[in-house]
């Protein structure tokens, strides 16, 4: 088991995704493109846009690899006297998907698996390696039941490995998808790890198992969300607070999002990387719901410890 | 001639630019929100929304100070351990105009005065204070007389103070107003200019003077090219292509701009800072304008080093 058998099966499974998420759409198709990245590896982003179902979204691939940039170094938070030996090697799955219909949440997945190398004796050898990933669900319209679906899937993918893992992992999202100049959070969470390093106690290969638990989890909750909420009505006044709320996506992904700020920064794939932005997003200035209304209790509803397979507030 | 001046001069021009720009729209009106900052100092935020020309738009002032934020200290590069001493006065104004025909560029403008003070002797005593600023426009269609036009209006205002300053700021605008990750310009730049401080050559007087030249141009140079352009027929298509640009500019004042940055991280009023965002903005996956078109021309003009009097590049 090593990085082959990771970005193998992370291929498998971006492929998978995508004919799972045309064939819940209907009609859209995930357009290819594959992108070399200069230094070193590349890239496959499957795109689809003007579907039935989903407006805009994508499903990428990456492996990158080569000396390591300073930046990545700092934010590592590895001794940058290093960096000038030390080579990385990246590889992961990055999904958003944005739905036409209010009522149909927004969803992030990303697993990643990340290698730092260096030349000792004329080899490469790994100094650290650890995965990382995480899936989000951002409903418009708040509704329970997928909430509490969603979180239930999410455990119990958790739980057959570490008990500790949702509790942990589910806390750390609330933390993560958190847009601190609204006090909200960006949805109703999911789960957020990182750095999930091989000890005596789990090996890569329960840590890659349990990142595959994660991304088999995706398809089956979020096309089960979606056949629930597809043939909901709507009307502007829905799709107008759609905007609104996509309007803090965007807020979130670029002011917080560490992947796209640090993809952004070190000359990432910026198509790839903004793939995750709305085909339409709105800003009206100081918007507040009605009292009462559906809007007002989703925006009440974004906030950190909110027991979402209960649903009771911590 | 202190800051009391400088908050004055800063309150008035607020007051006359919107009347003007109330009288160039015709229909709308700003509404105004005057808020307290926790800590000390408050300001005054004035809003257009869904006008006759101007879709969205404010035209910010704010007065603040208090014990200054260790996030302040650090951007500013002062001594960390000075900060628990120190105070900080911040007095500006921020312009920022979305029109709703494509045809009519997107304007900012700031002007800002900043005080750090420190007791000594039980008496404040400034340590150091400076004035900032800058004005660019961002057309959505690229026409060369408006941006000569403009430039002109801006190297004549530099021009009566020191005429070092034109060059050096604009050369800073193009640096500033810079959108790394697409490898483009916000617009056709403008002036940029920070950490003006007074000198035995330039007296705080001369500085503010200058400052005051910057606002003054504001009013009518943006009016004139508003009212060259507010008549000219536009369809979908170019509707689209502005929301596409209003996505670059979103993605600058989230992810570059140091005064949206730093207000969002130190809990700044998150509606006035975002009021620069516009009503809608979109962003398609990996969009090309067609070649020849007026969109792809507008698009390679976005670079640094355009002399936009004469049209040349450096």
């Amino acid at each position: 088991m090593d990085k082959l058998d990771v970005s193998t099966y992370f291929k498998d499974i971006q492929q998978r995704i995508v004919f799972g998420l045309e064939e819940l759409d209907g009609f859209g198709e995930f357009e290819t493109d594959t992108w070399k990245r200069d230094g070193g590896g590349g890239g496959i982003t499957r795109i689809i846009q003007d579907g039935a179902i989903f407006e805009k979204g994508g499903v990428n691939f990456s492996e990158v690899e080569g000396a390591a940039p300073p930046e990545l170094m700092k934010t590592l938070e590895f001794d940058s006297h290093d960096a000038a030996q030390v080579s990385f090697y990246a590889t992961g799955v990055s999904i958003v998907m944005h739905p036409i219909n209010p009522m149909v949440p927004i969803i992030h997945m990303n697993v990643r698996y990340f290698e730092l190398r260096k030349i000792q004796d004329a080899k490469q050898v790994v100094i650290a390696n650890w995965f990382g990933g995480g899936i989000d669900l951002t409903p418009h319209y708040l509704c329970k039941d997928d909430a509490a679906l969603f979180h239930a899937a999410l455990k119990n993918a958790c739980d057959t490995h570490d008990s500790s893992y949702y509790p942990k992992f589910k806390d750390w999202a609330d933390n993560y998808f958190y847009i601190k100049h609204r006090n909200e959070t960006r949805g109703i969470g999911g789960v957020f790890f990182d750095r999930l390093s091989p000890t005596d106690d789990q090996s890569f290969l329960d840590l890659f198992s349990f990142v595959k638990s994660i991304g088999e989890c995706f398809l089956p909750t979020y096309s089960r969300i979606v056949q629930r909420k597809k043939e909901l009505p709507y009307t502007d006044v829905e799709t107008k607070w759609q905007n609104i709320r996509r309007g803090r996506y965007v807020e979130f992904n670029l002011v917080y999002d560490r992947g796209t700020t640090f993809g952004l920064q070190t000359n990432g794939r910026t198509e790839s990387i903004l793939m995750s932005l709305p085909k339409n997003a709105s800003w009206f200035y100081d918007f507040t719901p009605d009292v009462g209304s559906e809007e007002e209790n989703t925006v009440n509803s974004l906030q950190k410890g909110i027991d979402w397979i209960t649903h009771q507030s911590s």
